[in-house]
């Protein structure tokens, strides 16, 4: 990160009632703990729905810990502002280049060099798209930092001081990078070790194997004039297993051709 | 959908003391607003984040209405179970085609007949991929019905007998559908009439003319050795209009080249 601002740049604006502990979090950091420290203007909308579930549950259990910090005690002036008009004119507002520099300062602190143990990422349609190889990563490294833009976006140049990722949910526009930052976690955070009671469903869900998933089926045996495929019922593993493969192959092949030509030139290159 | 389970089929199990009224929502449905209703077996995570700034703004001036509906109550026996373990054996829990189809007894209640006016669907990564063109339709219905899956997904059978749109997120697997719910309501939601203060600024961004959106900056001019490129302190508009259209260009030429090549050849071909 050579041609980041210096850390003397951004202590200078911290300002002296801010602790990185008070911001972080109430609690001490888990050493060993995965963590996700989201910049924000709504630190009230987390842990939101990861609070809930498989997700939450591991988050009690300390196998992962979440820190928003919120952008606005960083703003400028009497009503702490945050943002300002777009230079050439236009529509909206983009948040200051030297406002969010302030607090990546605190939302980097203490994080390794090498970005690849801790990513830094900027939630944008402009992105990279988010795919389940990059949750992976994600859950492999120390923790990741996220920026939540509003508005028209962030001052390119804080982007480029910081060499920020910038990565996508995908191909549409969110009224701000909270609830993609929400969906992002949520997958990596899946992954972690302990976090999902049964490792085996990671391994043969969607996008795990470059397939999507077979049609699932359960009780009651017959509904409404439908009844579960009878290989199901066999107790015949061996089958079974065939026939879910064949299914997932014809149903990646039909709905998501994009998938299916890279899983043959996966399988033909092996 | 002639091969839907009849009405009377859901309403047999639809208990007594749970009326259509109380649990679509606590006020009277506004006639002019826009639809949300979501089935989920966590309805407190809702509105979540989409109450706050514009979409919670656009929720209470009544702009559109979110009815989050309970799995739970109809779930079957005393625990009110809602799924069951994948016929054929594996890992997980499936959601059963019963209970799910009396959820949708209610959630499809008055909504019209055909389904581009009011779309039926679950969320789940075998789907169709969410892009902005999606959310421009759903903008234009009177409302959508969303399915939130959990576990290993839902029993085939209701979604076959109900017709479901499955439709994904990304490629990637979440936890459940409620945050891809999030994610799409909000992006729909910001294209209602209304929503955002000033309308030019969903023609400038990225995903609505097939381009990534140029860099943004603003005050201050100068800041940390960094200064914002000229043309946009010019005050000379075509030229700014120009530059930008060339970032936009070179940033989805470098970035996306699926996007490129499709603007190319809808550009070529005009």
């Amino acid at each position: 990160m050579s041609d980041a601002p210096g850390r003397s740049h951004g202590r200078k604006s911290i300002r002296a009632t801010l602790q990185p502990r008070d911001l972080l979090s109430e609690t001490p950091e888990l050493v060993s703990a995965w963590q996700a420290r989201v910049v924000t203007l709504f630190p009230g909308a987390f842990p939101g729905i990861l609070g809930e579930s498989l997700t939450g549950k591991a988050l009690q259990d300390g196998l992962w810990q979440l820190s928003p910090i919120d952008l606005r005690p960083f703003g400028e002036g009497r009503h702490r502002n945050v943002d300002d008009t777009p230079a050439g004119g236009g529509a909206g507002m983009v948040l200051r280049a030297d406002v969010v520099s302030n607090a990546l300062d605190l939302a980097m602190a203490g994080t390794p060099e090498d970005r690849s143990d801790w990513p830094l990422v900027y939630l944008s349609p402009r992105g990279r798209r988010f795919d389940q190889a990059m949750a992976r990563r994600w859950s492999r490294a120390q923790g990741v930092t996220l920026l939540c833009g509003r508005f028209e976006g962030v001052d390119q140049r804080v982007l480029d001081a910081w060499q920020v990722e910038e990565v996508s949910l995908g191909d549409f526009v969110l009224t701000g990078g909270e609830i993609a930052a929400q969906a992002m976690l949520d997958a990596a955070v899946r992954l972690l070790p302990g976090v999902l009671g049964n490792a085996a469903s990671t391994e043969e869900e969607s996008h795990s194997n470059g397939l999507l998933e077979h049609p699932q089926y359960t009780r009651p045996a017959d509904w409404a004039g439908r009844a579960i495929p009878e290989v199901l019922l066999s107790g015949n593993h061996a089958k079974i297993e065939a026939w879910r493969r064949a299914q997932s192959e014809a149903l990646t092949q039909a709905r998501r051709p994009d998938l299916w030509a890279r899983h043959v030139a996966d399988r033909d290159g092996d």
